[in-house]
């Protein structure tokens, strides 16, 4: 009934084999020895691919945009300042969900397709509380410099919190957390990390813990409860405290996904991602197709390129989905129709897919 | 290296072998019309198992717990009254979340073990925006009568929302939420309905929905946004909204849950769990074992039995587990050490499963 897919869109991606295989493992209830050292391990892998030593780094049980609400719900105390770098849809879904936290926003717009620029968050306000940006943005392809953000908040001699999207980075590009002074910073799992969409890989250090809010207004998200459970628990050796019932399954297959990653070793992933995303850029352009994302900043992982003058971007995509099964994804908001977004992610990052969204995009161009 | 469990505690259960199989099938992206025909079939057959014609009927994109969350983050209004029935932890937990969202609370405290005295929880304020109760216990094993809850305020000409807590009664004892008046209800997957742990079942009527808080605090949580992407809009028909990326493997396995409940007969199911917990708890009693929730109140599907005089819990649970491969519960809260909760749920409300744990319990307490 269902079909086999190449996921070639923003997300989700294909998963690695062996996150899927975990999946159909047989279940183990929360409160297991056998899947808390699942869990545990899982928190020092999640370390390792956010370049952290923070004891609470664990997967929260939701998608990686609960894990934006956390990392606010968690840190903004009613009327903070609040300083958004908004350079597409999920910078823009910041600033909405940092408001309903009681957050005095203070957005620093962009043009779409444009990295972040430092030096104007930088200046936005005299005295934030937190600084929020998004590292890999999914809306547009684009790769921002979170250590110059970070380094110039050093530099200003700034107390301000930097709080960070990494969901389409995570596993797939360059990510040091600690190096470049994130303090909290929240993911998915269904981009680079090739595990199915339901978990928040999320890490929050000391200095923005100790800051928290005490009793945040989101129960499911209260990190503090959260850290009697997993990861905090995890690194202490403590006693365990119930909190909610955690996927278990979903752990249990960002398990098998990280564990994969780290055979094959980060570094090496993120070279595989970067020879795959060169290769379709260049692919593209050799076709004659013109890339959205500002050069120099590209994404390797998530490409954006522009639909050609009068062809049909939903009928292209239809004709991909239904002829090859390969999914890609349409543009975000304004682009919705003038741009597509081909991600090639995780297992997918690989010269085959290269060769195969290629092949098929110009078969399904030459019958447009 | 994960080896395999009787999962007989409060949740999660085993899942259905045909939930399984689903987490490991190719997955889809969540704007595939595949994978949109499998959202809107799931929210049809939830809408069977709630007993509801709502067309806000969806698997939120969390566990259980988040379904507290999403209903009084999305109905409570600052300085609401809110009268919650409390006769164990959930009720407990629910007057937590509820007083997050800005509620005045009046908990009607009862003795755990006992069910909701409907008289004193429909007295305890003249005029309450919500009344909210658990109709089975996860924590003592005991069902409420949420239908004589719902008569109650209509034959009081209270306008007040009913707001339910279903996740350990769905898909496993009689659970009718139009004809009993439930306006609000939340549940989980991985209890009776046979699914891994990792969505929350939600339903919200028309009135509820009207009375709804424009924009809540929870951004993830927000029915009105969530609705135009899944339960209404699949009813109606109309332009899918992304909002955010739904856990898709997570969707197939409860579709492939409801699917082989829905087969079987909601009804049959429920007589199945009836019949396995009658057994159970008969067996228990011929052992000289004492129940410990209240007799006629007892859920089938979750049994609750007094640790004998003298017996060490936790080393009875460790043994069951090492031994047997059997998972069963230790009580919550104040009874932690002096109960164990015992789950047959979903595949497990079977005869076999009756005969093996009974046999195991057995003994493992001649060996203590």
């Amino acid at each position: 009934m269902i079909r086999e897919r190449h996921l070639f869109g923003p997300g989700p991606s294909n998963p690695y084999p062996e996150a899927t295989r975990a999946l159909a493992e047989p279940l183990l209830g929360h409160l297991d020895p056998e899947f808390l050292r699942v869990m545990d391990e899982t928190c020092d892998m999640l370390r390792t691919v956010w370049g952290t030593d923070n004891a609470r780094t664990l997967p929260l049980s939701a998608t990686g945009s609960a894990g934006m609400e956390a990392a606010f719900v968690n840190t903004v105390h009613p009327g903070d300042v609040v300083v958004v770098a908004v350079n597409g849809l999920f910078g823009q879904r910041m600033t909405d969900v940092a408001a309903r936290c009681g957050a005095e926003v203070v957005a620093v717009e962009h043009e779409w397709g444009q990295p972040v620029d430092v030096d104007r968050v930088l200046s936005a306000h005299p005295s934030p509380a937190i600084v929020a940006a998004v590292h890999a943005e999914t809306s547009t392809g684009v790769r921002s410099d979170v250590a110059a953000l970070g380094a110039g908040l050093r530099s200003q001699g700034s107390d301000a919190l930097l709080l960070v999207d990494a969901v389409t980075s995570i596993g797939g590009i360059e990510l040091r957390a600690d190096d470049w002074g994130i303090d909290i910073g929240y993911a998915g799992t269904q981009k680079c990390l090739g595990v199915a969409p339901g978990l928040a890989p999320f890490t929050i250090g000391d200095r923005a813990f100790d800051r928290r809010v005490e009793r945040p207004r989101s129960w499911y998200l209260d990190l503090g409860m959260l850290g009697g459970y997993v990861g905090e628990a995890g690194v202490k050796g403590g006693q365990r405290t119930y909190h909610h019932t955690a996927p278990t399954a979903m752990v249990a297959s960002l398990h098998a996904g990280l564990t994969r990653i780290l055979e094959e070793g980060l570094e090496a992933v993120w070279a595989r991602h970067q020879a795959a995303g060169d290769a379709l850029q260049a692919g593209l352009q050799d076709m004659g197709l013109e890339l959205f994302a500002a050069e120099g900043h590209r994404l390797p992982d998530l490409t954006t390129v522009k639909v050609p003058e009068g062809v049909d971007s939903a009928a292209v995509r239809k004709e991909l989905l239904e002829r090859h099964g390969i999914e890609i994804g349409a543009g975000a908001g304004a682009y919705a129709t003038s741009v597509w977004r081909i991600g090639l992610m995780g297992p997918n990052a690989r010269p085959d897919a290269v060769l195969l969204v290629l092949a098929a995009l110009k078969d399904v161009l030459g019958r447009a």
